[in-house]
């Protein structure tokens, strides 16, 4: 097997260097991604997140959101088109949740009047504070245009999501996405890059009205990918998503 | 001397009901406004406030700003008309500091590319969160175009005011106001209301480069108010600025 450069390693990720220039490898660890829990290890996240991931991506792309997924590789990687990535995170939110709640003294779980997008710039360090276009626009992290098209995708992505959990019996209540600048020839377009996986969304079970990534005492829920992918119709119950060590892909 | 209705009692200011409908009388104290030194008294600093106050709106009226002031009645309280209150405290930055700094971790007294406009929710209990266009329409705070109107308010006056303070050696760092609605007959229109005094911007002396209202050491400087009012010709010198007791307005 030939070394290959590592472009990138986040706290979910690593990103190599792909096959042809403009593409790259992502490879999905299993790595608690959550603050707090840094440093544990959801043994097979990463395989559950890149099937899921896969499976989100590869419709948006067949409803014409355009993103960087081209295709899964492996168990644990996929190819996708390299971008310059905007340094913001977008969380769209249908239900009131965590830092919104916090921030606005709004009761978890309250059904917004309307879906709420929100832009943060994506810093660990100042832990992504909330911005408005006004910082975006005087720092220049992103254009007037390039935030409308943003804000546009990701509507056009929780009208999507928010049917595909519904069918499945959960309740999207906000998740977030990444997007980059894809140059091809003298066009610009701003596409949805990094992924959507149970580390990027919060689900309600439909049923229960409960939390699906969280357990009864409020602790992260051991196994939620693994249910999420299972109601998504992902994994099948025989295939192994918990690898205990390196697994072949059939 | 008749009893007046209170209308409301706030940190720096007590509202009593007007002579006339649609007019209420706002008394300036002497209570610091400032989260962290509540409960201390800044003496005479309410008489300064509504002079300073006075003599900034009037301006701001003067040049086809519409504002709540309609005149100074003594040396602590001044005639107003009565709006509906828009929950929202705006603020103009010129230069980094305060929460900017802290959020974005930009090094307080850096120069912004431009001058930025910031909303955030008017609540002691939530410390006033930065809040985006998306959660005050979502939520029903404010509309659209009285946001667009807010703006265009909040840089006119910015204009002014930077004028102002250089013209008397200081530089306006950043400032914020609240707006409210004014009802007349079919018509309704977003005014400056509240005040704009030495405890809502923050300034810098153009010589020292050192905040007006810090000492060295960074604590309140006990004569920021009084420093300010001379250096904008508004007390003369002879003036009882700091008065001991009540005082008879001639
Ligand atoms: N198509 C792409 N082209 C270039 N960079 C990408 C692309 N898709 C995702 N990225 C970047 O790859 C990195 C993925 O790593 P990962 O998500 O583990 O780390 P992180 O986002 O820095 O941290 P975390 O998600 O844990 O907060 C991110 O920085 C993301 O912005
Ligand atoms: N023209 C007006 N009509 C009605 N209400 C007004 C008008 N101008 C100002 N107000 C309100 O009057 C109050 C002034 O009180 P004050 O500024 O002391 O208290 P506060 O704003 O609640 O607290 P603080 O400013 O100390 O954070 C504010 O609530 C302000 O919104
Ligand atoms: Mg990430
Ligand atoms: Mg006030």
């Amino acid at each position: 097997m030939n070394r290959r450069r590592r472009v990138y390693e986040g706290k979910g990720k690593i990103l190599y260097e792909g096959p042809e220039p403009g593409t790259l490898i992502q490879f999905f660890k299993d790595d608690a991604a959550e603050p707090g829990i840094t440093g544990e290890v959801i043994d097979g996240k990463g395989v559950l997140n890149n099937r899921i991931s896969e499976y989100v991506f590869s419709h948006l792309n067949a409803i014409g959101i355009p993103t960087h997924f081209i295709r899964r590789l492996n168990m644990r990687e996929q190819l996708v088109r390299e971008v310059e990535m905007i340094p913001l995170v977008l969380t769209v939110r249908n239900i009131a949740a965590g830092s919104l709640s916090r921030r606005l003294g709004i009761e978890e779980g309250t059904p917004l009047p309307r879906s709420i997008v929100e832009f943060s710039l994506k810093s660990d360090e100042l832990k992504n504070p909330l911005v408005t276009e006004e910082h975006i626009t005087a720092f220049g992290w992103a254009m007037p245009p390039e935030l409308d098209d943003m804000v546009a995708l990701a509507i056009r992505i929780n009208d999507f999501l928010s049917g595909l959990f519904l069918g499945a019996g959960m309740q999207l209540v906000d998740f977030k996405i990444e997007c980059g600048r894809l140059f091809e020839g003298d066009m610009m377009r701003i596409i949805l890059a990094d992924e959507i996986s149970p580390d990027s969304c919060r689900l309600i079970d439909l049923q229960t009205r409960q939390r699906m990534d969280r357990d009864a005492r409020g602790g992260a829920a051991p196994n939620a990918h693994s249910e999420i992918a299972r109601r998504l119709g992902i994994m099948n119950e025989n295939e192994p998503a918990r690898a205990a060590g390196p697994v072949l892909v059939k």
